[in-house]
Protein backbone atom coordinates (compact mmCIF):
# COMPACT_ATOMS: atom_id res chain seq x y z
CA UNK A 1 0.00 0.00 0.00
CA UNK A 2 1.29 3.44 -0.86
CA UNK A 3 1.34 5.65 2.49
CA UNK A 4 -0.68 9.19 1.84
CA UNK A 5 -0.86 11.86 4.02
CA UNK A 6 -4.44 13.08 4.91
CA UNK A 7 -5.19 16.75 6.37
CA UNK A 8 -7.43 16.09 8.93
CA UNK A 9 -10.26 18.81 10.33
CA UNK A 10 -12.46 16.78 12.00
CA UNK A 11 -15.25 18.54 9.56
CA UNK A 12 -17.30 16.71 6.52
CA UNK A 13 -15.53 17.79 3.64
CA UNK A 14 -11.47 16.48 5.19
CA UNK A 15 -13.17 13.15 6.70
CA UNK A 16 -15.15 12.57 3.39
CA UNK A 17 -11.14 13.10 0.99
CA UNK A 18 -9.76 10.29 4.02
CA UNK A 19 -12.56 7.74 3.00
CA UNK A 20 -11.63 8.48 -0.54
CA UNK A 21 -8.05 8.30 0.33
CA UNK A 22 -8.95 4.67 1.88
CA UNK A 23 -10.91 3.47 -0.86
CA UNK A 24 -8.00 4.36 -3.42
CA UNK A 25 -5.86 1.98 -1.43
CA UNK A 26 -3.34 3.91 0.25
CA UNK A 27 -2.17 3.49 3.75
CA UNK A 28 -3.11 6.53 5.52
CA UNK A 29 -1.44 9.34 7.69
CA UNK A 30 -3.58 11.99 8.96
CA UNK A 31 -2.68 15.29 10.35
CA UNK A 32 -4.22 17.64 12.20
CA UNK A 33 -3.31 21.10 13.65
CA UNK A 34 -4.12 22.52 17.23
CA UNK A 35 -3.48 25.76 15.61
CA UNK A 36 -5.61 28.32 18.40
CA UNK A 37 -8.80 27.60 16.17
CA UNK A 38 -11.57 28.57 18.30
CA UNK A 39 -13.36 25.35 17.85
CA UNK A 40 -11.64 23.03 19.28
CA UNK A 41 -13.72 20.00 19.26
CA UNK A 42 -13.39 19.55 16.06
CA UNK A 43 -9.92 18.10 16.92
CA UNK A 44 -11.88 15.80 18.86
CA UNK A 45 -14.05 14.73 15.69
CA UNK A 46 -10.34 14.65 14.05
CA UNK A 47 -9.35 11.45 16.38
CA UNK A 48 -12.66 10.31 16.43
CA UNK A 49 -12.45 9.70 12.22
CA UNK A 50 -9.11 8.52 12.64
CA UNK A 51 -9.86 5.72 14.51
CA UNK A 52 -12.93 4.90 12.96
CA UNK A 53 -11.23 5.10 9.59
CA UNK A 54 -8.52 2.99 10.62
CA UNK A 55 -5.42 5.16 9.95
CA UNK A 56 -1.82 3.90 10.17
CA UNK A 57 -0.63 7.26 12.24
CA UNK A 58 -2.80 10.61 13.31
CA UNK A 59 0.07 12.95 13.81
CA UNK A 60 -1.91 16.17 15.92
CA UNK A 61 0.86 19.08 16.04
CA UNK A 62 0.62 22.34 17.37
CA UNK A 63 1.39 25.62 15.23
CA UNK A 64 0.95 29.39 17.15
CA UNK A 65 -1.12 31.10 14.23
CA UNK A 66 -3.00 32.60 17.13
CA UNK A 67 0.33 34.63 18.39
CA UNK A 68 -0.18 35.88 14.62
CA UNK A 69 -4.09 36.35 14.38
CA UNK A 70 -5.86 37.91 11.41
CA UNK A 71 -8.75 35.93 11.61
CA UNK A 72 -11.92 34.62 13.23
CA UNK A 73 -10.95 31.84 14.06
CA UNK A 74 -7.97 32.68 15.86
CA UNK A 75 -8.10 35.90 17.04
CA UNK A 76 -10.69 38.03 19.16
CA UNK A 77 -12.71 39.08 16.01
CA UNK A 78 -16.55 38.08 15.62
CA UNK A 79 -17.50 34.56 13.59
CA UNK A 80 -20.60 35.69 11.55
CA UNK A 81 -23.84 34.32 11.86
CA UNK A 82 -27.07 33.96 10.22
CA UNK A 83 -25.87 34.49 6.91
CA UNK A 84 -27.02 33.55 3.64
CA UNK A 85 -25.46 30.97 1.63
CA UNK A 86 -24.94 34.29 -1.41
CA UNK A 87 -23.60 36.49 1.41
CA UNK A 88 -21.34 33.68 2.45
CA UNK A 89 -20.03 32.84 -0.73
CA UNK A 90 -19.18 36.46 -1.59
CA UNK A 91 -15.90 37.62 -0.50
CA UNK A 92 -12.76 36.58 1.66
CA UNK A 93 -14.41 35.70 4.92
CA UNK A 94 -13.38 36.95 8.19
CA UNK A 95 -12.91 33.28 9.27
CA UNK A 96 -9.86 32.92 6.51
CA UNK A 97 -6.74 32.51 8.09
CA UNK A 98 -3.85 34.02 6.57
CA UNK A 99 -1.64 31.67 4.78
CA UNK A 100 -3.47 28.55 6.98
CA UNK A 101 -3.60 26.11 3.64
CA UNK A 102 -0.22 26.49 3.34
CA UNK A 103 1.02 26.36 6.58
CA UNK A 104 -1.21 22.60 6.58
CA UNK A 105 0.23 21.53 3.07
CA UNK A 106 4.15 22.66 4.30
CA UNK A 107 3.43 20.23 7.23
CA UNK A 108 2.33 17.59 4.85
CA UNK A 109 5.09 18.15 2.38
CA UNK A 110 7.47 17.70 5.41
CA UNK A 111 5.91 14.65 6.67
CA UNK A 112 5.35 12.61 3.43
CA UNK A 113 8.87 13.39 2.89
CA UNK A 114 10.02 12.14 5.84
CA UNK A 115 7.90 8.93 5.54
CA UNK A 116 7.83 8.38 2.01
CA UNK A 117 4.60 9.30 1.08
CA UNK A 118 3.82 10.89 -2.87
CA UNK A 119 0.55 12.23 -2.38
CA UNK A 120 -0.71 14.68 0.19
CA UNK A 121 -5.31 14.42 0.01
CA UNK A 122 -6.09 17.71 0.86
CA UNK A 123 -10.59 18.45 0.96
CA UNK A 124 -10.20 21.60 -0.65
CA UNK A 125 -13.57 22.60 -2.40
CA UNK A 126 -14.08 25.38 -5.02
CA UNK A 127 -17.85 25.93 -5.14
CA UNK A 128 -19.16 26.52 -1.68
CA UNK A 129 -16.62 28.79 -0.56
CA UNK A 130 -15.14 30.40 -3.29
CA UNK A 131 -14.24 32.87 -1.29
CA UNK A 132 -10.77 31.30 0.41
CA UNK A 133 -7.98 31.78 -2.41
CA UNK A 134 -5.58 29.00 -0.78
CA UNK A 135 -8.71 26.85 -2.20
CA UNK A 136 -8.46 27.51 -5.92
CA UNK A 137 -7.38 25.00 -8.56
CA UNK A 138 -4.26 27.57 -9.33
CA UNK A 139 -3.30 27.91 -5.89
CA UNK A 140 -3.04 23.75 -5.40
CA UNK A 141 -0.87 23.81 -8.32
CA UNK A 142 1.45 26.10 -7.62
CA UNK A 143 2.24 24.65 -4.32
CA UNK A 144 2.84 21.33 -6.05
CA UNK A 145 4.94 22.76 -8.05
CA UNK A 146 7.08 24.46 -5.24
CA UNK A 147 6.86 21.34 -2.91
CA UNK A 148 8.59 19.26 -5.68
CA UNK A 149 11.59 22.03 -5.90
CA UNK A 150 11.68 22.23 -2.18
CA UNK A 151 12.37 18.77 -0.95
CA UNK A 152 15.13 16.39 -1.22
CA UNK A 153 12.77 13.58 -3.22
CA UNK A 154 11.70 16.06 -5.80
CA UNK A 155 15.04 16.96 -6.67
CA UNK A 156 16.43 13.84 -6.95
CA UNK A 157 13.52 12.42 -8.72
CA UNK A 158 12.79 9.80 -6.54
CA UNK A 159 9.62 11.04 -5.88
CA UNK A 160 7.17 13.25 -7.19
CA UNK A 161 4.47 15.14 -4.55
CA UNK A 162 1.04 15.51 -5.49
CA UNK A 163 -1.78 17.79 -4.20
CA UNK A 164 -4.64 15.25 -4.41
CA UNK A 165 -7.89 17.61 -3.96
CA UNK A 166 -10.33 15.16 -4.97
CA UNK A 167 -13.66 17.25 -3.67
CA UNK A 168 -12.57 20.51 -5.94
CA UNK A 169 -15.16 20.75 -7.86
CA UNK A 170 -18.03 18.94 -5.81
CA UNK A 171 -20.61 20.80 -4.01
CA UNK A 172 -21.48 20.19 -0.29
CA UNK A 173 -24.27 17.99 -1.38
CA UNK A 174 -22.11 15.89 -3.71
CA UNK A 175 -19.33 15.94 -0.62
CA UNK A 176 -22.18 14.29 1.40
CA UNK A 177 -23.23 11.87 -0.79
CA UNK A 178 -19.67 10.79 -1.45
CA UNK A 179 -19.05 10.54 1.80
CA UNK A 180 -22.22 8.49 3.02
CA UNK A 181 -21.60 5.78 -0.31
CA UNK A 182 -18.35 5.35 1.62
CA UNK A 183 -19.77 4.51 4.86
CA UNK A 184 -18.51 7.43 6.68
CA UNK A 185 -20.23 8.22 9.70
CA UNK A 186 -20.66 11.77 10.03
CA UNK A 187 -21.92 11.67 13.31
CA UNK A 188 -18.26 11.59 14.16
CA UNK A 189 -17.60 14.63 12.47
CA UNK A 190 -17.73 18.69 13.19
CA UNK A 191 -18.18 21.79 11.38
CA UNK A 192 -19.63 24.39 14.12
CA UNK A 193 -17.57 27.32 14.77
CA UNK A 194 -18.94 28.18 18.11
CA UNK A 195 -20.22 25.12 19.54
CA UNK A 196 -23.48 26.19 22.51
CA UNK A 197 -22.18 25.49 26.12
CA UNK A 198 -24.22 22.56 25.87
CA UNK A 199 -22.38 20.93 23.02
CA UNK A 200 -24.45 21.54 20.41
CA UNK A 201 -23.93 23.03 16.77
CA UNK A 202 -24.60 26.31 17.00
CA UNK A 203 -26.61 26.11 13.25
CA UNK A 204 -26.52 30.11 12.49
CA UNK A 205 -22.30 30.14 11.75
CA UNK A 206 -21.12 30.10 8.18
CA UNK A 207 -19.80 25.98 8.62
CA UNK A 208 -23.54 24.93 10.13
CA UNK A 209 -25.19 26.95 7.37
CA UNK A 210 -23.54 25.36 4.57
CA UNK A 211 -23.32 22.06 5.97
CA UNK A 212 -27.10 21.96 6.76
CA UNK A 213 -28.19 22.80 2.73
CA UNK A 214 -25.75 20.69 2.07
CA UNK A 215 -27.28 17.47 3.89
CA UNK A 216 -31.06 19.04 3.13
CA UNK A 217 -29.87 19.05 -0.90
CA UNK A 218 -28.43 15.25 -0.11
CA UNK A 219 -31.98 14.47 0.74
CA UNK A 220 -29.58 12.50 4.21
CA UNK A 221 -30.19 13.62 7.75
CA UNK A 222 -27.67 14.85 9.35
CA UNK A 223 -27.04 13.40 12.63
CA UNK A 224 -25.45 16.29 14.56
CA UNK A 225 -27.81 17.89 17.63
CA UNK A 226 -28.22 22.24 16.45
CA UNK A 227 -28.78 24.52 18.80
CA UNK A 228 -31.16 27.14 16.52
CA UNK B 1 8.44 52.65 6.71
CA UNK B 2 7.47 49.66 4.82
CA UNK B 3 7.41 46.68 6.72
CA UNK B 4 9.56 44.09 6.64
CA UNK B 5 9.18 40.33 7.83
CA UNK B 6 12.68 39.17 8.43
CA UNK B 7 13.16 35.20 9.17
CA UNK B 8 15.93 35.64 11.63
CA UNK B 9 17.90 32.45 12.60
CA UNK B 10 20.39 34.19 14.85
CA UNK B 11 23.37 32.84 12.68
CA UNK B 12 25.69 35.00 9.99
CA UNK B 13 23.45 35.09 7.23
CA UNK B 14 20.30 36.02 8.98
CA UNK B 15 21.89 38.52 10.61
CA UNK B 16 23.40 40.18 7.64
CA UNK B 17 19.98 39.72 5.93
CA UNK B 18 18.16 41.99 8.74
CA UNK B 19 21.12 44.51 8.83
CA UNK B 20 20.33 44.47 4.57
CA UNK B 21 16.51 45.42 5.18
CA UNK B 22 17.19 47.74 7.97
CA UNK B 23 19.67 49.68 5.83
CA UNK B 24 16.84 49.52 3.25
CA UNK B 25 15.11 51.41 5.14
CA UNK B 26 11.82 49.00 6.15
CA UNK B 27 10.60 48.73 9.99
CA UNK B 28 11.42 45.12 11.02
CA UNK B 29 9.44 42.27 11.78
CA UNK B 30 11.98 39.23 12.95
CA UNK B 31 10.44 35.75 12.73
CA UNK B 32 12.14 33.33 14.57
CA UNK B 33 10.98 29.38 15.64
CA UNK B 34 11.20 26.82 18.45
CA UNK B 35 11.62 23.48 16.11
CA UNK B 36 12.92 21.43 18.30
CA UNK B 37 16.40 21.94 16.27
CA UNK B 38 19.47 20.93 18.68
CA UNK B 39 21.06 24.26 19.14
CA UNK B 40 18.47 26.02 20.58
CA UNK B 41 21.30 28.65 21.54
CA UNK B 42 20.61 30.52 17.85
CA UNK B 43 17.30 31.52 19.25
CA UNK B 44 19.38 33.46 21.85
CA UNK B 45 21.18 34.88 19.32
CA UNK B 46 18.44 36.20 17.25
CA UNK B 47 16.95 37.39 20.18
CA UNK B 48 19.94 39.51 20.91
CA UNK B 49 20.29 40.49 17.47
CA UNK B 50 16.93 41.70 17.24
CA UNK B 51 17.25 43.81 20.19
CA UNK B 52 20.61 45.57 18.85
CA UNK B 53 19.11 45.75 15.16
CA UNK B 54 16.38 47.81 16.90
CA UNK B 55 13.45 45.40 15.47
CA UNK B 56 9.89 46.85 15.64
CA UNK B 57 8.75 43.40 16.95
CA UNK B 58 10.29 40.08 17.46
CA UNK B 59 8.14 36.80 17.51
CA UNK B 60 9.15 33.33 18.06
CA UNK B 61 6.64 30.66 17.46
CA UNK B 62 7.01 27.35 18.27
CA UNK B 63 7.00 24.32 15.43
CA UNK B 64 6.41 20.99 16.18
CA UNK B 65 8.87 19.40 13.57
CA UNK B 66 10.72 17.21 16.27
CA UNK B 67 7.60 14.77 15.73
CA UNK B 68 7.63 14.90 11.97
CA UNK B 69 11.72 13.94 11.84
CA UNK B 70 13.76 13.42 9.35
CA UNK B 71 16.89 15.35 10.20
CA UNK B 72 19.90 15.57 12.17
CA UNK B 73 19.00 18.99 13.09
CA UNK B 74 15.62 17.72 15.15
CA UNK B 75 16.04 13.59 15.38
CA UNK B 76 18.14 11.09 16.73
CA UNK B 77 20.71 11.25 14.02
CA UNK B 78 24.35 12.04 14.79
CA UNK B 79 25.47 15.42 13.66
CA UNK B 80 28.91 14.89 10.96
CA UNK B 81 31.79 16.53 12.40
CA UNK B 82 35.29 17.67 10.46
CA UNK B 83 34.17 17.33 6.97
CA UNK B 84 35.93 19.19 4.47
CA UNK B 85 34.43 21.89 2.47
CA UNK B 86 34.20 19.68 -0.57
CA UNK B 87 32.39 17.27 1.24
CA UNK B 88 29.92 19.55 2.71
CA UNK B 89 28.90 20.96 -0.62
CA UNK B 90 28.45 17.28 -1.70
CA UNK B 91 24.58 16.09 -2.11
CA UNK B 92 22.10 17.03 0.75
CA UNK B 93 23.54 17.29 4.41
CA UNK B 94 21.95 15.15 7.33
CA UNK B 95 21.08 18.75 8.45
CA UNK B 96 18.54 19.05 6.05
CA UNK B 97 14.95 19.06 7.52
CA UNK B 98 12.46 18.48 5.51
CA UNK B 99 10.15 21.10 4.05
CA UNK B 100 11.60 23.46 7.02
CA UNK B 101 12.02 26.62 4.76
CA UNK B 102 9.21 26.33 3.21
CA UNK B 103 7.02 25.97 6.79
CA UNK B 104 9.37 29.05 8.14
CA UNK B 105 8.32 30.91 4.99
CA UNK B 106 5.04 30.12 5.08
CA UNK B 107 4.34 31.56 8.64
CA UNK B 108 6.20 34.81 7.26
CA UNK B 109 3.44 34.67 4.53
CA UNK B 110 0.77 34.74 6.81
CA UNK B 111 2.45 37.41 9.31
CA UNK B 112 3.17 39.87 6.34
CA UNK B 113 -0.45 39.41 5.29
CA UNK B 114 -1.62 40.61 8.73
CA UNK B 115 0.98 43.22 9.14
CA UNK B 116 0.49 44.66 5.94
CA UNK B 117 3.99 43.60 4.86
CA UNK B 118 4.80 42.83 1.04
CA UNK B 119 8.43 41.87 1.32
CA UNK B 120 9.67 38.66 3.32
CA UNK B 121 13.47 38.87 3.72
CA UNK B 122 15.01 35.31 3.86
CA UNK B 123 18.96 34.40 3.95
CA UNK B 124 19.22 31.28 1.49
CA UNK B 125 22.16 31.57 -0.39
CA UNK B 126 22.94 28.56 -3.05
CA UNK B 127 26.82 29.06 -3.04
CA UNK B 128 28.22 27.24 0.12
CA UNK B 129 24.97 25.09 0.78
CA UNK B 130 24.18 24.08 -2.86
CA UNK B 131 22.97 21.02 -1.34
CA UNK B 132 20.14 22.71 -0.10
CA UNK B 133 17.37 22.10 -2.06
CA UNK B 134 14.95 25.02 -0.50
CA UNK B 135 17.70 27.76 -1.04
CA UNK B 136 17.91 27.67 -4.70
CA UNK B 137 16.33 30.57 -7.05
CA UNK B 138 13.97 28.03 -8.32
CA UNK B 139 12.67 27.25 -5.31
CA UNK B 140 11.72 30.66 -4.52
CA UNK B 141 10.33 31.99 -7.02
CA UNK B 142 7.98 29.03 -7.22
CA UNK B 143 7.38 30.02 -3.46
CA UNK B 144 6.53 33.48 -4.55
CA UNK B 145 4.50 32.72 -7.16
CA UNK B 146 2.30 30.45 -4.70
CA UNK B 147 2.51 33.32 -2.48
CA UNK B 148 0.51 35.44 -4.30
CA UNK B 149 -2.49 32.96 -5.36
CA UNK B 150 -2.52 31.78 -1.41
CA UNK B 151 -3.06 35.32 -0.18
CA UNK B 152 -6.28 37.65 0.38
CA UNK B 153 -3.93 40.26 -0.12
CA UNK B 154 -2.55 39.00 -3.28
CA UNK B 155 -5.86 37.52 -4.95
CA UNK B 156 -7.34 41.17 -4.12
CA UNK B 157 -4.41 42.47 -5.84
CA UNK B 158 -3.73 45.14 -2.98
CA UNK B 159 -0.20 43.99 -2.32
CA UNK B 160 2.23 41.60 -4.40
CA UNK B 161 4.52 39.18 -2.02
CA UNK B 162 8.39 39.04 -2.42
CA UNK B 163 10.50 36.66 -1.78
CA UNK B 164 14.04 39.01 -0.77
CA UNK B 165 17.16 36.74 -0.97
CA UNK B 166 20.22 38.97 -1.36
CA UNK B 167 22.59 36.77 0.14
CA UNK B 168 21.42 34.18 -2.55
CA UNK B 169 25.18 34.56 -4.87
CA UNK B 170 27.24 35.85 -2.45
CA UNK B 171 29.88 33.07 -0.64
CA UNK B 172 30.23 33.03 3.39
CA UNK B 173 33.05 35.70 3.07
CA UNK B 174 30.94 38.16 1.32
CA UNK B 175 28.38 37.84 3.46
CA UNK B 176 30.71 38.72 6.46
CA UNK B 177 32.12 41.42 4.40
CA UNK B 178 28.58 42.58 3.90
CA UNK B 179 27.72 42.26 7.65
CA UNK B 180 30.52 44.09 8.60
CA UNK B 181 30.42 46.97 6.60
CA UNK B 182 26.65 47.71 7.78
CA UNK B 183 27.92 47.50 11.53
CA UNK B 184 26.75 43.86 12.80
CA UNK B 185 28.30 42.66 15.41
CA UNK B 186 29.01 38.95 14.71
CA UNK B 187 29.43 38.43 18.40
CA UNK B 188 26.01 38.50 18.64
CA UNK B 189 25.45 35.56 16.40
CA UNK B 190 26.10 31.84 16.34
CA UNK B 191 26.40 29.28 14.27
CA UNK B 192 27.14 26.14 15.61
CA UNK B 193 25.28 23.38 16.20
CA UNK B 194 26.67 21.38 18.80
CA UNK B 195 27.97 23.48 21.20
CA UNK B 196 30.10 21.86 23.89
CA UNK B 197 29.16 22.09 28.06
CA UNK B 198 30.87 25.06 28.54
CA UNK B 199 29.08 27.03 26.14
CA UNK B 200 32.09 27.29 23.00
CA UNK B 201 31.54 26.35 19.68
CA UNK B 202 32.72 22.83 18.78
CA UNK B 203 34.32 24.43 15.18
CA UNK B 204 33.95 21.11 13.60
CA UNK B 205 30.45 21.05 12.49
CA UNK B 206 29.69 21.33 9.23
CA UNK B 207 27.81 24.90 10.28
CA UNK B 208 30.89 25.69 11.93
CA UNK B 209 33.64 25.17 9.13
CA UNK B 210 31.77 26.87 6.70
CA UNK B 211 31.83 29.80 8.93
CA UNK B 212 35.44 29.77 9.83
CA UNK B 213 36.33 29.73 6.52
CA UNK B 214 34.25 32.77 5.88
CA UNK B 215 36.34 34.99 8.39
CA UNK B 216 38.97 33.68 7.42
CA UNK B 217 38.60 34.65 3.67
CA UNK B 218 36.99 37.75 4.36
CA UNK B 219 40.03 38.56 6.55
CA UNK B 220 38.01 39.06 9.54
CA UNK B 221 38.38 37.96 12.97
CA UNK B 222 35.71 36.23 14.31
CA UNK B 223 34.62 36.73 17.82
CA UNK B 224 33.24 33.60 18.94
CA UNK B 225 35.03 31.67 20.88
CA UNK B 226 35.92 27.36 19.70
CA UNK B 227 36.57 24.13 21.23
CA UNK B 228 38.37 22.72 18.88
Amino acid sequence: MKAAVVLLSGGVDSTTTLALAKKQGHSLYALSFAYGQRHARELEAAQRVAAACGVAEHLILSLDLGRIGGSALTADIRVPKGRSVQAIGAGIPVTYVPARNTIFLAHALAWAEVIGAEAIFFGANVLDYSGYPDCRPEYLEAFERMANLATKAGVEGTRRFTIQAPLLRMNKAEIIRTGHSLGVDFGLTWSCYEPTADGKACGLCDSCVLRRKGFAEAGLRDPLPYAA
